[in-house]
């Protein structure tokens, strides 16, 4: 009787762990979508608020982790609960990348934001939000445990990817032409890279979704690197 | 008796783990020298290496986290061990990254090799060589729980950032003075920034080994962003 209660404890320990989980990873999202639209229509206070809700990010990294930690250690779970475990400490650390990842597209912002427009941002924030749709189904596919969206996402990169190479295209164009863009269009190139980023964290949550579900490993696939391109 | 044999098992395994993590660690070292190598001497065969080192590492990565959940899962050890293990499963994590660095970096010298030299590289090694030597001090600093070595580190780190604007700023000028320069510039460019986020995960695991020895968590210090630098 005594050890159901402690089991029914860790119970509702694990399912606020999961809760506090998912409420990090709309920040580190809402941090995405701010620092994206701060870009587009040119708006540096939504940087500002960027830089503030990393605050809680970063609050909420250290706070998941350490009750991680303790329930490990308390109720020394076994099999399906320790791997679940292991997911929130995995995805705990990717969420807190994203969110890094938020605030550096808001420093390169708020340097653009300085000079003249470059030009109409049309491939960026299409990128953008392929990538926070990403973080958002790989959250989904932990709570509901749901493999198939898991693999979706997986899909999902290579557009990140081949919009990321477009980008870069563009802008090489731009600074060929006219070196009093090259500072701009650097900026640009590397917010689609940490657009690309974010799309690497997505993926890698959708990896230990898997894994914890399945109990397999999906990471490293044999996959010839690609020679020449810049990464 | 029984226990003691279990406990005295469970002490062998943990130590073979630290050191295959610890091989890991020199195997990830290693790419990276040969990746900047590589580059310097303008020698496109240890770009090769590099890619079939990744594959070990890739191996390694996964049986390491293996292990660890293994080991978790059947001795349920406490606090310090427990500690112990979290840092083994992160810290094998940011190794796979760095290993990721180095294959990044021979893929940008690799487009590089197919074009004329456009500059005598000085600060670029200089700043691989800081940033190999924070790996390992990293991974020092683990196996003797050396604090004050994992405290050094985080200082390290901001002169790969320094460096990092100084390697910026020089390429810049020749980018803005000679288009025809800028796709091999921004490749030089693109590998500076290869070294800094390999400096970041050094730091990672500067900062997993003192939370490991200290139960202290040194993440987030109050750290204002800087407006305007690029990210």
């Amino acid at each position: 009787m005594n050890l159901m209660v402690i089991e029914r404890h860790f119970d509702v320990e694990l399912e606020a762990l999961k809760k506090k989980l998912l409420h990090m990873g709309s920040v580190a999202e809402e941090m995405i979508r701010l620092a994206v639209k701060g870009l587009v229509i040119r708006d540096a206070s939504m940087a500002e608020t960027v830089f503030a809700m990393e605050d809680e990010v970063n609050h909420l990294h250290i706070e998941i982790d350490d009750i991680a930690m303790k329930l490990l250690a308390l109720h020394q779970p076994m099999a399906t609960d320790l791997r679940l475990l292991a997911a929130v400490v995995k995805i705990n650390s990717e969420l807190e990348r994203i969110a890094d990842q938020a605030v550096n597209i808001s420093q390169n912002t708020n340097f653009l934001l300085k000079e003249p427009q470059l030009k109409p941002l049309i491939d960026l924030p299409r990128m953008a939000e392929i990538a926070q749709k990403m973080v958002d189904n790989s959250l989904k596919s932990f709570m509901d445990k749901n493999i198939e969206l898991a693999q979706s996402i997986l899909l999902e990169d290579d557009k990140v990817d081949e919009l990321k190479d477009q980008i870069f295209r563009e802008l090489l164009t731009y600074m060929m032409s006219d070196p009093s863009t090259i500072q701009r269009a650097l900026s640009l190139i590397l917010i689609s890279r940490n657009l690309e980023r974010i799309g690497d964290h997505a993926t890698n949550i959708a990896e230990d979704v898997i894994y914890m579900v399945q109990g397999r490993d999906v990471r490293h696939p044999t996959k010839a690197p690609a020679p020449g391109r810049m990464h």
